[in-house]
């Protein structure tokens, strides 16, 4: 491939229109080539579709796509990308189910395309200068605390609180993004507490006890009732003193050494996605880390279930 | 390794008793060396103790271990007796958590022992041969249908019903076991409905509908409370006719060709796990497909829960 990555976006909602659109626009490496939505709309100039069968038999030139549609009908629209040779960019989480996006790995490497499972959470300032802190320290104890007002994040979207929604861990994996990647060992889950709204079918709250491979305790406190102050942060407790993400990963502060805040203009987390994605195209490569589904996917095998009020809008 | 492997088999309840000192006993490459059990009791002539420490601390020769305890606490047994250099034998499921399944290949590979994640079903008579006859098929249709008496198989084992317990995917995890060996293309949960009693956490009942990579139809059906005839059977419908795998893989028909009994004296499903780690052990290699757990976690991570009536052995 020469010229620019020629993109199309699918799933033309909240996501794709605060992140992606302007994170392609900034990245000379991409153009926007197609927009595809059953029921949204498209850009002004730029070809629109109402299904990706609608694409591949439009005759647009086509080099990749990045799905923003919810995780349920995603694997379908993937595998059928994959098929006609183009790249594929999953927005989190990369599937409703963990076996799906094996297979696609699969056939995105016999096809000899690309597969990229984006967390755009690692992508936040704090993450790397925090990996490389904590991978020489012994850690101690880790609490994740990921607490959020669903009405002003995902208003409306009602598929999130469907089966395969994932609730309150559509927020939650990103925390797990960043904790897998931040800290030096694995951790698996011990215990898990869902709430589920009587009228839902997917978790409002959770409480999840971890333990790392050397036996330090992570919990993480998920909340989608979170009202006035939101909190997004990961507080590691070790050898060298307390290490603290606040912001989702933006803003970083060591051992009482002050506070390093996160440039979100130059290099954001969708900017930075779009760069990684360009980057494995153009090598021939895929980046597809499981980690974090697999503890979601871990947390719901072992959950006690609590049902609790529903939930309305 | 020059003689018999020396093995102590770890939590000593009614599989234990029923299906692995059998097996041991008949294979001249393996040696009942010591058993272990926080209730229960040992066997005669065989050191006894209440904990894999305890096994560990007394001097008795180890070469190798089988964890039948239920899966909840098996990881840090599991993790021990990895440190300790001895190989070891995983009874299904192989964890409580995929992730912990991970670690501890990640931790035998490291330790240079060998890890064996068995499923017993994958060993009945009728499942390589129903493996070699589909792997040529066009696959329809298949329908797993796995209901079972909870009081008669499991009596008053609360485990089965805690968080992480599996409930019915207990049984089901082993039609799994079978289906993702026999099929020649990988499934994926599309929806998922558990029933849950209401003084229980875990499913005893649950509807699972799959779709192969190629978009044909698989059906799950797994129910504990199934009074008079028990059903383990898989049917698959092919260009070629119906295959049906009966009594757990123990027995195969073909496109109406008859049946073929399987032969459960000296070909059983234990004898032949027993084998197969043997094999591995002398190999210097590991076994851990944790295709099966990864169906269930993924059932368990897309399920809509209902609350039924309680359930009191």
């Amino acid at each position: 491939m020469s010229g620019p990555i020629r993109l199309a976006l699918v799933g033309m909602g909240k996501i794709a229109r605060d992140q992606h659109l302007p994170a392609i626009a900034s990245n000379p490496d991409i153009v926007l080539a197609a927009t595809v939505s059953r029921h949204g709309e498209g850009e002004a100039g730029v070809p629109f579709f109402h299904s990706i069968e609608e694409l591949a038999a439009s005759g647009v030139e086509i080099d990749a796509v990045a799905l923003c549609t919810p995780p349920q009908p995603r694997r379908a629209i993937a595998h059928f990308a994959i098929q006609q040779g183009w790249h594929v960019f999953l927005e989190k989480p990369p599937g409703a189910t963990l076996a799906e996006v094996e297979a696609l790995r699969d056939a995105a490497d016999a096809k000899g395309v690309s597969l990229f499972a984006s967390w755009h959470s690692r992508y936040a300032a704090g993450v790397e200068p925090a990996r490389a802190w904590l991978a020489t320290r012994d850690i101690r104890a880790v609490t994740i605390t990921w607490r959020e007002d669903v009405r002003v994040w995902h208003p409306g979207q009602d598929w999130i609180f469907e089966a395969g929604g994932f609730g309150v861990f559509d927020p939650g994996i990103n925390a797990l993004s960043i904790a897998t990647r931040v800290l030096p060992r694995p951790f698996f889950v011990e215990t898990a507490e869902l709430d589920v709204p009587a009228n839902r079918a997917a978790p409002i709250a959770a409480r999840i006890a971890f333990r790392d491979a050397a036996g330090a305790p992570v919990t993480m406190d998920l909340d989608f009732r979170q009202e006035g102050p939101q909190s997004w942060d990961i507080v590691v407790e070790t050898d060298a003193g307390t290490l603290t993400l606040a912001k989702g990963g933006g803003e970083l502060s060591i051992a009482g050494g002050g506070e390093h805040a996160g440039d979100t203009d130059l290099h954001g987390e969708y900017p930075g996605l779009y760069r990684r994605f360009a980057d494995i195209v153009r090598a021939g490569s895929s980046d597809v880390d499981i980690t974090p589904l697999r503890l979601v996917a871990d947390s719901f095998l072992t959950a006690r279930i609590n049902a609790i009020e529903p939930f309305d809008w």
